[in-house]
């Protein structure tokens, strides 16, 4: 496995397998690699001859008041998981390496990206769709694996890459969790031992909203109504979002009706956490 | 020559151009092709196997206000001048290949889209931005060719491609005039007899200007102030800018100093015409 953070040695890289006649998968990550993106990676292995992980914080994507200083990283153990997993080459540049520092150019999909957690983070996703964008010229992938837990931005990126024309398959891989159901994410690194227990109210709504569908409720204000109490009844827990809409428009649906998402961020503590299911 | 609407089959045509391993140039117009036109089409014809120009006059470039209902269409003439010049595949999508009813992705390349053209028509680069971003990825070019003539259109797709590592070699081309030292463009058209003959001020005002440069003037107000004089004796020119600028960041400079772009936009009667020289 080869890691780099120069873009003309990607772009090198990738150009003398495509003369091979490979296959290339992207999976683009911020690091600090957990089970989740490992089953990204697996998939993209077992779907392509070359897999290369991107492993970059993009700082576009953050806020101002977010969490870019302090998100966690670990590029010895990001290369260990990387190779293990069978990936071909990780792609690890300096944000100078990424952004000139005239940089001016951003691609943005609106309306997918204005709901959820677009009206609490509202340049979050125009840092997605820019760096991915970015990722996609630079790789230039067959496919490209991203995580279901980060529903809305699966949808942003897939109506993206859709009005964009981008010949790139996207593929959508389920959550992965923690045994007691908290949904894996770089971030549950910030909980303290008490908050990483309050956390588990994300789940256990998520896990509640689902039984419900599944025995018939199709009305978003009685599945969401009992989701937030769920929520609401942990001291540490304050409810960003519960929200029913629509996984492709990410617009509000008042029932369950076609592929519905419900997804929820909240903060445990100061530290957001975002869960959700499909049906 | 082959002429489709389909993106598929464009993508399809490429590909197996590809696997042939020849390269590709791209020519994008708004159709109704001139000599200007040409000049790009021969030069794509001479760097590249096959070349593609697509014929397409995009929407969303066009303000509420401006000429989208009324801009000149003459597939057949296109077809002609493309064969002639040995162009391989003309791509002439309708409106409903290109946008979704919910399109909602745009490339908005800042600050070198914000001045000169980009202060009158708000929204005119993030349209132009978008679709040479959807034709690149249809296409997927080893190079695209644009005029000098739409100079700040240039510097903003140089700005995109860079900022969102396109891999594609953009070339930029002189500028094709009337006998009369009218710039070619499709909307002369829409000049009346009488205002065909006051549009020459606009070139007469960038010979001037160029002579100026020439002869050693270097400061911007100077070779401004006697371009406009030239422009504003004529009654039917109404003047929308007249500006220096750097040729890469499209900012304001005061003096001749590295690559400057002189650039304007006059209206004659109801008509926009723009015109530039680069030193």
């Amino acid at each position: 496995m080869e890691i780099t953070g120069s873009i003309k040695e990607v772009r090198a890289q990738v150009k003398e397998w495509r003369k091979q006649g490979l296959t290339v998968g992207l999976v683009p990550t911020m690091g600090y690699l957990h089970e989740g993106h490992k089953s990204l990676i697996d998939r993209a292995v077992l779907e392509n001859d070359k897999v290369v992980v991107s492993d970059f914080v993009n700082p576009i994507q953050f806020g101002v008041n977010e969490d870019l200083s302090t998100y966690p990283r670990d590029i010895e153990a990001d290369k260990k998981l990387c190779e293990a997993a069978g990936a071909a080459l990780i792609f690890h540049p300096e944000p100078e390496e990424m952004y000139a520092p005239d940089f001016s150019t951003y691609v943005e999909t609106e309306h997918v990206s204005a709901g959820l957690c677009g009206k609490t983070r509202p340049t979050h996703f125009r840092g997605v769709c820019t760096v991915v964008s970015k990722l996609f010229n630079i790789v230039a992938p067959d496919k490209a694996y991203f995580g279901q837990k980060d529903a809305q931005q699966l949808a942003v990126i897939r109506r993206m890459v859709r009005d964009l024309n981008m010949d790139i398959e996207i593929i959508g891989c389920p959550i992965i969790r923690e045994a007691d159901g908290l949904a894996k994410s770089s971030r549950n690194t910030y909980l303290s031992p008490e908050e990483r227990k309050a956390a588990l109210v994300l789940s256990k709504a998520i896990f509640h909203g689902e039984e419900m569908v599944k025995n018939g409720e199709k009305k978003s204000d009685v599945i969401l109504t009992e989701m937030k109490q769920i929520i609401e009844a942990e001291p540490l827990a304050k409810i960003d979002y519960v929200e029913m809409v629509d996984a492709d428009s990410i617009e509000t649906v008042e029932e369950v009706k076609g592929r519905v998402l419900v997804a929820m961020a909240v903060y445990i503590g100061k530290t957001r956490l975002i869960d959700n299911f499909i049906v």
